[in-house]
């Protein structure tokens, strides 16, 4: 008998001119993950753009120390993180105050198209952020690059910090996306 | 009057037992998309995989010339990069094995869900492997790591080519998920 009802209740839905779109969308959850988000990258931003560090290192010949500086910027690949944790940044805050009202199916889609395009770039500069300071951390032999964070500890803390912080927000990013994806998979049932 | 003869349709077939699904889904786009992804992460394999080159350089003290190898393995991030691909290689053959019959929603869904976290995997693994060899090609001047692309030019190239074609599968695999996406919303409206 259930089934017949609500099978009557579905065909009368569907005969009625122009039903409203269901809410579909989980609207909490997805705020909730694009605050985290909003917060994850901005603190991935500020460990990133405040990792400097001088260090004096002795010239015995000269009877010296010559200071030398690491800073972010020696390093296009952390100019990249930096630039897409910017874009991430923005972009968390912007879909954050647009998930307030109930999202239509248009909605999801783009929002999803643009959640797997973040991922995508996020990851990439998580990747290479993290690749150069693997070599920063433990050098490679082979190519005779050396590690330099057992002189500059505090800049690598900052370095290894922020693509924690970046890979914390590809994989939210990717939630984000899965979350959409699902909400646009229970309208279409 | 069509309006009304649509709507009637529509709820006659909502009421009918067990109603099939529409069919949705681009299944020759989708499957030319996967073949080629598959082509693409066969390539990348192949010349990432076959990246060694020995060089011999002099050793004027000794009068002799010493054999320097360079292979894809001294690097963490290339392993990445190989293991990033041979997931992808394999999953993109499965996938288009599978793409061979129209999906129904849930189907949509997982390969969605699938392809979006193979497109963050592929993203991050080409990020890491350009990072690295960003620095094998220019040097870094500030952390003293020299360039070795002027030694190893064949090497080099391999792996510029392989971190060119991983790149191509991550743009094709966040395609795939725009198209499963775009799938489920025609669905869902």
């Amino acid at each position: 008998m259930a089934t017949v009802d609500a099978t009557t209740a579905e065909s009368g839905k569907a005969a009625a001119p122009a039903p409203p779109a269901p809410a579909g969308g989980f609207p909490g959850a997805e705020l909730a993950l694009r605050a985290l988000l909003f917060a994850v990258t901005l603190a991935a931003l500020v460990v990133l753009a405040t990792a400097k560090q001088t260090v004096l290192f002795p010239v015995p010949v000269l009877r010296a120390v010559m200071p030398m500086e690491a800073k972010f910027n020696h390093s296009p690949a952390l100019i990249y993180l930096l630039v897409a944790l910017c874009a991430t940044c923005l972009y968390s805050l912007l879909t954050a105050l647009g998930s307030l009202r109930p999202p239509t199916a248009r909605t999801l889609f783009i929002l999803l198209l643009l959640d797997v395009f973040y991922a995508a770039v996020m990851a990439s500069a998580t990747g290479s952020g993290g690749g150069v300071a693997w070599i920063g951390l433990k050098g490679n032999s082979h190519t005779r690059w050396n590690k330099i964070c057992d002189a500059y500890g505090k800049f690598c803390r900052h370095i290894g910090s922020s693509v924690f912080l970046a890979l914390v927000a590809s994989v939210l990013l990717v939630l984000l996306a899965v979350l959409n994806a699902y909400s646009l998979y229970r309208r279409s049932r």
